[in-house]
């Protein structure tokens, strides 16, 4: 009984420190917002990226971007190089500061300015992922069209399965390995 | 008896998603890399960060870090906005890269370049905190001594007990709610 009680005990403490498996949907179908994101695994960080005319850049507020995905997706890619049904990434967007506490130059990050939220649902959407946008704050954000540039982009450059894997350099090492990564 | 091998194996498949709660001292005292600290909690990304004079800055190559701390840590910090006794921080450091697959500006992380470590052991450090270099790849890492530069310049500026928690936003606004944030 004894044994029983400290099974009991350790499975009660290890659910209480599991984060969520991923995303859930609502009853009108819509995403709802992840809010313990950030215990899901982390994947890389960017600054500044952009993927058009170097024209367009230089922006006036540096931003960092940071990628997480579902923990279950991601010990799914660890063996397997490809992410199965139901992954999740949440893209968080945060403002670069350089002058602050000690800090002299360079930068680090500041306050959140929002997120991107890529999900793969196969039953869900005939293209099989998704993008929404979230307000910080928000439990519900605004769905992108199966047509949008991210969708679109995304398909045709991502290393694997719809996603930028060639920025998520521990990610990309596995997916080679794998054989899974597709050179952009 | 179908109920405690479900619980059994309930309990299994927790452990076998746990990653390590902290990081692990040898029979010779010292800590050995934690291999699965991509599993820890991610706190922060810096690009360029420093806090010397600005003319020490604008490196040849620029370089990314980012933080993590262990799990168990990161959960009682939550709850009280202190770290306990145990607590270990990874700081990965990787390459910037500007030019590469699509991305046409801005910066994305590439190769890694080394670790700085953290550790708060009470029974093991008189200073409490202690500091490890350690190089890709390798278990064993390099002893910070306890008056080195780290040590004095994170008990002298630390918002929370001995580390940058001023550079770690969502954990910054945690320590202000607690009233444990020191500003520096």
């Amino acid at each position: 009984m004894k044994k029983l009680t400290l099974l009991l005990a350790t499975t009660a403490l290890l659910l209480a420190q599991t984060p969520s498996e991923t995303i859930q949907f609502g009853a009108d179908g819509q995403p709802k917002f992840p809010k313990d994101y950030r215990q899901w695994i982390y994947l890389s960080s960017g600054m500044d990226m952009s993927y058009g005319p170097a024209a367009q850049a230089n922006p006036e507020q540096s931003k960092f971007d940071n990628v997480f995905v579902n923990p279950t997706s991601y010990r799914a890619f660890v063996n397997t190089g490809h992410w199965p049904d139901k992954t999740a990434f949440v893209l968080e967007v945060r403002a670069a500061a350089s002058h602050g506490s000690i800090n002299k130059s360079g930068h680090y990050q500041n306050e959140l300015l929002g997120f991107d939220v890529e999900v793969r649902d196969d039953k869900r959407f005939p293209q099989k992922w998704a993008f929404f946008n979230f307000e910080p704050g928000k439990d519900k954000g605004t769905a992108q069209p199966a047509t949008s540039s991210c969708n679109t982009c995304h398909k045709q450059n991502g290393a694997v399965d719809n996603t930028f894997v060639q920025f998520y350099p521990t990610l990309a090492e596995i997916a080679k390995a794998k054989g899974t990564f597709t050179a952009h």
